[in-house]
């Protein structure tokens, strides 16, 4: 990755100038905030990233068609939780453009640039009768110290908001990139129940902010893992708006290495905000894979490792389980000789050429009981990289998902 | 599959005519049976299926070099529990055939023909002199009632032990199967820390029965998942001692298609009670999808829904989500429609269409409520079906996971 030097700012998908946001309650949920909207008067490129699941709620199945191969024009976009608006047939798509033909109208836009999300339960209607008046009264509160509004109406079971916001130099140009996400189950490579946000400021074509999009989403939002469930409803979505003073960003241009180590970097906070968040964790599991074969194998390992249902329960009860570890990466797909694989708690070698040595388990112990937890496997197979991040599993989120209906 | 009339026998592994079995504790586990042993005087045809994991315990590496391409001949097994000899080096393949060769000396046969399994906690070296001396007592002790006394002493963390043994008549001659079967734990499709070991008197050829175990694996041991990790040390092996009174078994026959008609209801019976033993589980899950484009397509179908965490938790909780169903379908890798998916919970109706309908929610909490659940998913996609078996997810797993070692 491309070493920049970026400034972490305050705020998230309102920090970049020009994008507007709000959040209200709607009712969909009980008594929180439960819709939200990023505008942008300026026609923006616009690029989305969307779940690799067959079954697709209907807002996913219309911004396709907006964002047709993923990239396309915007002014913003209405998103609400407490309803996925998934498996609705006919009466759901239906309800997803109302959605989107409200906020435009409110707005006084056309409706092919108003993008639709939704985030909650799966299977029931969406109750339009709070859902318009809601939209309509967030399009009237949006302004431009609006976003942490919206980071709030966007979550589900999330503890806490997901807000990001970074500024980097271009070519002597500032550029500014914000962002917001949620999600905490039903988490897992390729997009799970992940909605997640991104406003700049950048000169960039849509088509080429699509490619952006997708390197920085691949090292990051696809690199976590709460509980093996891939969602009907993630979507990462960008505007671009425009407005920074600077020459467009070409692809492959040294200029673009920079955007897009700097969206990466957003991403990537954000990931791992979602995936300490996972539901009923106690910790944030970073897993490293290194000296792999090939990236595949790397990202391979990576996520099998942070997604073993084992590994997580024994991270939980602090227990260096190391077998458990090998284990992962032994059924993940990636090819490695097992002969030749060493294994790290934080810096503790608890393995070495894929079997036990000597360690203090007290030192290990200690490491599990932190709020971090990092793993790293040496496959000395090659020398490709990759990290994925997840969370123990705990009793929490069996108590979560035993009654998240009722 | 074949219409076939089977008798339920009592018993296990020594139901079966000719074959001995014996199980003792030797100090691996605190004060419990670990050391098993099954012989046949008379020279077996021998088949087994091994774990897909890189990662192979350095038994399975013993039995897959003494059954080439799977199958060979043997004249018994020896078993410890509380130990898996995975990740242990040389030292690991050194001890497994020092294991075979004492139970071979101590039976006087030759050392090829004993095969080797272990099961317990990954990356310890077996402690051999408790190993030894405990096979030597096995072996001294093996009974043709000894059956139930190995179904023992291969439990880890299993609740209950899993016997199941079968007669059946094959052109009017009697042919019994018998088997035994361990695991609770990281248990997933494509041999999970799960082992199991089949005998029968059948007179079959070992690349015929290997054949026969195939097919009877594929739609059993491999439909069951407990927690998506695929162990070091999954093993499943057959012995035919040949003494029915029967002409041989050829490929293709009719009788054949008896043979693994009766085999794989064998195998499905133990595989139900190792879902049903699943860590922690207070239920059964059983998931059929049917009207499949693919038999392919059933199979990652049925066995995404049976282990998608979020679904486990549900039923737990006795919470009929069915979004959650249709969730794991779409996430599965099977093609299907959408629109077109029925679901049902017993024999309720909660979906249909892809999208909600009106039904009892009291009615479906009391199919949760059973201790075995059903879900069938109509994919009107075809006419194939596949089968799965699962467990729910519970404070039980997390608990027992999180301290395994200790």
């Amino acid at each position: 990755m491309t070493n920049i030097n970026i400034d972490h700012l305050p705020g998230g998908v309102t920090a970049v100038p020009g994008f507007l946001a709000s959040g209200i309650a709607a009712g969909l949920k009980k008594s929180k905030p439960d819709i939200a909207v990023i505008y942008s008067p300026t026609l923006c490129s616009a690029a989305g990233v969307f779940t690799t699941n067959v079954v697709k709620a209907a807002p996913v199945l219309l911004n396709m068609k907006l964002l047709p191969q993923g990239y396309g024009f915007a002014h913003g976009i209405v998103v609400n939780s407490g309803n996925a608006n998934a498996c609705n047939g006919a009466q759901g798509l239906t309800d997803a453009q109302t959605m989107g033909a409200a906020a435009a109208k409110a707005l006084g836009i056309e409706p092919q640039y108003m993008l639709v999300c939704s985030t909650g339960v799966i299977g029931v209607p969406l109750p339009m009768e709070k859902v318009l008046p809601g939209i309509e009264r967030a399009v009237q509160q949006l302004s431009s110290g609006g976003g942490h509004d919206a980071a709030i109406a966007i979550k589900t079971t999330d503890l806490v908001t997901k807000e990001k916001a970074v500024q980097l130099e271009i070519n002597g140009c500032n550029v500014t990139i914000g962002a917001m996400a949620k999600g905490s189950g039903m988490i897992h490579p390729n997009m799970a129940t992940m909605l997640a946000f991104i406003t700049t400021d950048a000169v960039i074509e849509p088509e080429v902010l699509h490619c952006a999009l997708k390197e920085a989403v691949d090292s990051t939002f696809n690199m976590i893992t709460i509980d093996g469930d891939t969602s009907t409803n993630d979507s990462v979505l960008i505007l671009a708006n425009g407005l920074a003073d600077m020459p467009t960003i070409k692809a492959g241009s040294a200029e673009y290495a920079l955007f897009v180590a700097a969206l990466t970097e957003v991403c990537k906070s954000l990931a791992q905000s979602i995936a300490r968040d996972g539901e009923g964790a106690t910790t944030l599991l970073e897993v490293t894979v290194k000296n792999a074969a090939t990236i595949q194998d790397a990202r391979l390992a990576a996520r099998a490792v942070a997604g073993s249902n084992l590994l997580k329960s024994a991270v939980f009860g602090r227990d260096a389980n190391w077998g458990r570890i090998i284990c992962a990466v032994g059924y993940s797909g990636a090819k490695f000789n097992p002969e030749k694989v060493d294994i790290y708690l934080g810096d503790i070698l608890v393995a070495q050429n894929g079997g036990a040595v000597d360690f203090s388990e007290e030192a290990a112990t200690a490491v599990l009981a932190e709020d971090k937890v990092t793993v790293t496997v040496d496959l000395h197979a090659g020398n490709h990289r990759a990290t994925a991040w997840g969370c123990d599993l705990t009793y929490e989120y069996v108590r979560i998902n035993a009654s998240y209906r009722t």
